[in-house]
């Protein structure tokens, strides 16, 4: 068994009892500074404490913080090897990039920033990961699927391409979590599952080769992650005693881009992002503004049945852009939006959110079963990710 | 002429205009998520846009991430050396110490921290630095003056204790810079002195020595941060504008502390920081809860004069514990402190702080010539340290 590994899961199991502790009590603090929401799908609207994401990613960088002397004192010492630079300078970019974000998210949560920001700060936070990137691997070169490998040969060297699509895994793992969030729990829920996922997916690869430092490093990380992420749902999940902010979302988006890249499995990432990415494909009409979008887009509390009901969106179909035209005809035909016409012409749909889905599906549930049946969505696509990572892959590349 | 250093000169003054642009353009953004203060020395009390610190660290931050490629690929592509992994580490861990300060600084403005983070944090922020510096240097042997090395010897070897040095080093810079604070544009103008004694002092051992890498990596440092600052100060000088708040002293202190230890001349460091030492000291009762201290001890400002005179502290001398009875007494013997003594056995001394101490000197003033005496008292304590620095360090040591 690895020796670091061990220290870093009991320092995970501190860092876990810390948050626990430190997470409520820091509360009234919150409130006191104006950090608060109120739940939209309760009948009593108190305060909630909001951005708690900013404890859990402090506790976080304090964890690994005392962490990082483990794995190298310990190479030092017992194997006598040279003092590895190169995973080192690894670890401390990698904090680095979620030291950042953790600091965007909360200037975010508490100065309300626009939205060209959110786009331009995640892709300024990456540089300094891009650029050990090129110095410790600079592998650009992408292995082809055995089908169009008679077209293009067996891989293709993609240079300067790679560095935008890893820049922008970046932003997208940023911000689609933030996007599959408004109900108790959601997002740190799908932020657990995410970093189970990568665990699993780590400790299979270590299986096979447990010299293979790429996944310790992923281990190192993802482990704390995860501590700190089960203190924050057990207060954030229904009923929501803390809101955890986009913070919290930018903040477990990072972690899991950095892994991606420094772990080399970015590819096997966007696989655990599966409902991430069905839910950004969904929502990209309203997103982009090609279909009327409103403030908030989370489901629609009925106080009565104490159920959640799909919020609604209206609109001329012949007032759309041509685009936001092609996507609501195509959605319709598909048979994938509610679908309602008025007297005057007016079309009302559902918003075109992954948990609004879900509700046009099953119907009014209630909050806490919808959040359930979420997470179901996410465990079943992490199954399906394992599908096509193992048994799949070996129609696709030679394993 | 060192061609990364142009380059870096030329993000420099990028990253002055774009704060420049910033700043003010971001003031009704932190108004509205109450993050502003009333300035306690002006007659009219409008909201002024507090810990904007916290623009001209994140501009910081991103000119850094910039620059961070540049060294590296000139020296690959000029001297064909191999990749530097030492002193790219440097320079990465250097910010992530930066950007935690900043984080932990706008935290602290945000939700008002208790004293005790204030100290716990930055030592925890400075860990991963004081690694680097044991992987890259782990020397802890301190050259002794000339006078004691006969009992002592030519060096030593203080070990452990060197780490706790550096370490608290970083907790002294962070605070000092906050406690000699509140008056307009104090807090910006002394760093931006700081800053540049370290540039003036950088470049006169790079004359010496052209190739003294670590001179250069403090001034790639120092540059931007010289720069981000001098933008803030346009705004913060009298009549604010803008506040700067903790974010900016920790944000200022930790860049300080970082190119001292990675630079190696954390003690030529301390002598850019003799108002700061000797504003500590003088403040030591009061901080430290020996002598009773108000909530501000910052000046009080006379509207019928508009001039500025010493806030005052009122206590029973018999009520003191000893330590603070001890201070007091020796105060008043060295007549560092305005001392009335009422009828009833009171006593009224000025809050014991530089600020207070220059105005018990040289009587009421007004708050902008207030701030120039202040800021000339740097002045004036740099070009003592450069004497000692230079001209006496020679009857200490030998250089």
């Amino acid at each position: 068994m690895n020796f670091p590994l061990i220290i870093n899961v009991l320092i995970s199991v501190c860092a876990y009892l810390m948050a626990k502790r430190i997470i409520p009590a820091m509360g009234d603090m919150f409130i006191k500074a104006n950090l608060f929401g109120q739940d939209l799908c309760k009948k009593d609207k108190k305060k909630i404490p909001e951005s708690q994401g900013v404890v859990a990613g402090c506790i976080f960088l304090v964890a690994t913080f005392i962490f990082i002397p483990i794995p190298f004192s310990y190479q030092q010492i017992v194997d006598k090897k040279e003092f590895p630079h190169e995973e080192f300078v690894e670890l401390i970019v990698a904090l680095l990039s979620i030291c950042c974000m953790i600091l965007l998210g909360f200037a975010d949560d508490v100065l309300d920033l626009r939205w060209r920001h959110k786009l331009i700060l995640p892709t300024v936070a990456t540089l300094p990961l891009l650029m050990v990137y090129y110095v410790n691997f600079n592998s650009t070169t992408v292995i082809m699927p055995k089908i169009i490998r008679p077209l293009v040969g067996m891989s293709l060297d993609i240079g300067v391409l790679y560095y935008i699509y890893m820049g922008m895994l970046a932003v997208f793992c940023t911000n689609a979590i933030n996007i599959l969030a408004g109900i108790n729990g959601l997002e740190v829920g799908q932020a657990l599952v995410i970093a189970c996922s990568i665990v699993i997916f780590n400790c299979i690869e270590l299986g096979r080769d447990s010299t293979a430092r790429t996944y310790q490093f992923s281990l190192y990380l993802i482990i704390p992650f995860l501590a700190v992420s089960l203190a924050l749902w057990k207060f954030n999940r229904f009923p929501s005693k803390v809101f955890v902010g986009d913070t919290f979302c930018y903040f477990a988006g990072m972690t899991f881009a950095v892994v991606g890249i420094l772990g080399h499995f970015s590819k096997t990432l966007l696989l655990f992002f599966i409902p991430q990415i069905i839910n950004f494909l969904y929502s990209f009409p309203q997103v982009f503004c090609q279909v009327p979008c409103p403030r908030h887009r989370l489901p629609k509390y009925n106080p009565e049945t104490d159920l959640l009901e799909t919020s609604k969106t209206t609109f001329h179909l012949d007032k759309l852009t041509f685009l936001g035209k092609f996507f609501v005809v195509l959605f319709k035909t598909l048979h994938i939006i509610q679908w309602t016409e008025g007297k005057d012409g007016t079309i009302t749909t559902n918003n075109f959110t992954l948990i609004n889905f879900i509700l046009y599906l099953f119907g009014p549930v209630h909050e806490k079963v919808l959040t359930q049946m979420l997470l179901g969505v996410q465990i079943l696509c992490t199954c399906v990710a394992f599908i096509i990572r193992y048994p799949l892959a070996g129609y696709f590349y030679d394993t």
